[in-house]
């Protein structure tokens, strides 16, 4: 069956006008974190994306979809639109054919339910959406508890964010705060600091992370500010063993995180 | 004093023409595989890479800056351009200033000088320039020995590559071949084959890595080909905790590697 005969799908309400109200308000959207934000609304964009956004619980308001693209999401409000359309409100190269407007959670520190020995990953000043997507994906995978980003340069709900972590902003529970919110948090629930930096610092695979563990990295891996250097109960370090002097912030995450996760023994069970 | 007058540049050689010839074949070597690969040559961007190329040995054959953004690299064939043509040649949202030409080297697997137990890093398949940009970065950070990229989708001087290493490309030795070739110089070594995929397969963590290895990885965690799955020697995997089912070429590239690096002990003499 041709997917612009889908028989759900009234096509008479094809959105077809780049001057749409509702598309505009899309574009924003996916543009202007401030609009997020007076909103309480952002956009997830692709098919895995919004499977995830949806088991994690997240309100749709509406898909966005591309009848010439793909079927349209079953049990959702969906809105059809033209190709053309479509390509003004999708941010990415894509031919996946949905965009969908969710409302936006706000988690706080208090909200978090972290279960004995934590692991948490905390990011100073990422400036990045991709940087912090990437983080993200890999915190998922080794099963972290939270991840707290503090003084952000970025929202959450960044649609680059979004897509690089391919979906883990919605599986991970993340929290943005000030840095002396985020440490005091961590100081009160007894959590270990450990500070990546290069200087007066330890291997970091020498660092016991088997008890509550924070582990914080800046947006460079030596640019910590000294609020956390100095709240730090041990500063760690991955060697440098070659000609450059430092690694993508999402290489160092995954090699301290995963760690931690061996240290653990995470996966043996 | 400002860099327009500069006392050794002759601005009256300024290429002010987006038709000129110098800049159309800059923007072929930038653009085009096969232009690379006739020409011999390939363009590096940047103050930090260039340096990193002339470090390793590279041949400049011209370096092109815009007197309006920098000043000229010393002791080097140097072309002024207009900031318009700069604009042009340039790959990337940049106000470094400094593109240059420099002659390719191809290596191939008889070249490398391999140490006692060498840790040698296998790419296969990878389609993304980014991501292999990225794994060079960590394999210099890790000190790995030598990069094969077997089948490769991407050649080596490929400008987004080159970027994401922030010049790594130029420090480790990197060597493209096919994976019947790589296989048979892993084998005729005595190299262990440690292939990355989730079944069948054990904890990376549990696995030695202190003998000669080659860690091999496709373009997608699970993405290896059956020939490399059966020369593999183990297979190995980074365990997965939580609602995703893969993890970036490039953080699983960093999770590896650095284990082998913690195995024996990097860093820590």
């Amino acid at each position: 069956m041709n997917q612009r005969q889908q028989p759900n799908v009234k096509t008479e309400n094809l959105i077809t006008s780049l001057q749409n109200t509702q598309v505009k308000r899309v574009v924003l959207l996916q543009q202007k974190s401030a609009e997020r934000r007076r909103q309480g609304l952002f956009v997830v964009e692709g098919q895995r994306e919004l499977g995830r956004c949806l088991a994690a619980g997240y309100e749709i308001e509406e898909v966005y979809f591309c009848p010439d693209l793909c079927a349209p999401p079953a049990g959702l409000p969906v809105v059809p639109v033209s190709r053309e359309v479509y390509a003004k409100i999708a941010c990415r190269d894509s031919t996946e054919g949905v965009v969908a407007v969710a409302q936006a959670r706000t988690l706080t520190l208090d909200d978090l339910r972290l279960p004995v020995n934590p692991l948490i990953v905390v990011l100073e000043r990422v400036e990045k959406p991709g940087n912090l997507g990437a983080v993200l994906r890999t915190a998922d995978a080794a099963g972290v508890d939270a991840v707290v980003v503090c003084d952000p340069l970025t929202d959450l709900y960044n649609p680059n964010l979004i897509r690089s972590s391919i979906g883990a902003a919605f599986t991970v529970p993340c929290v943005a705060c000030s840095s002396a919110q985020g440490i005091d948090f961590l100081k009160r629930n007894g959590i270990t600091i450990l500070t990546a930096q290069l200087q007066d610092s330890h291997l970091y695979y020498n660092t016991d992370m088997r008890g509550g563990t924070a582990i914080v990295m800046g947006a460079k891996s030596t640019g910590l500010t000294r609020q956390w250097r100095q709240a730090a109960d041990a500063h760690i370090r991955i060697p440098m063993l070659g000609a450059l002097d430092s690694l993508n912030v999402s290489a160092s995450a995954a090699i301290l995180i995963f760690e931690a996760v061996r240290q653990r023994g995470g996966g043996s069970q």
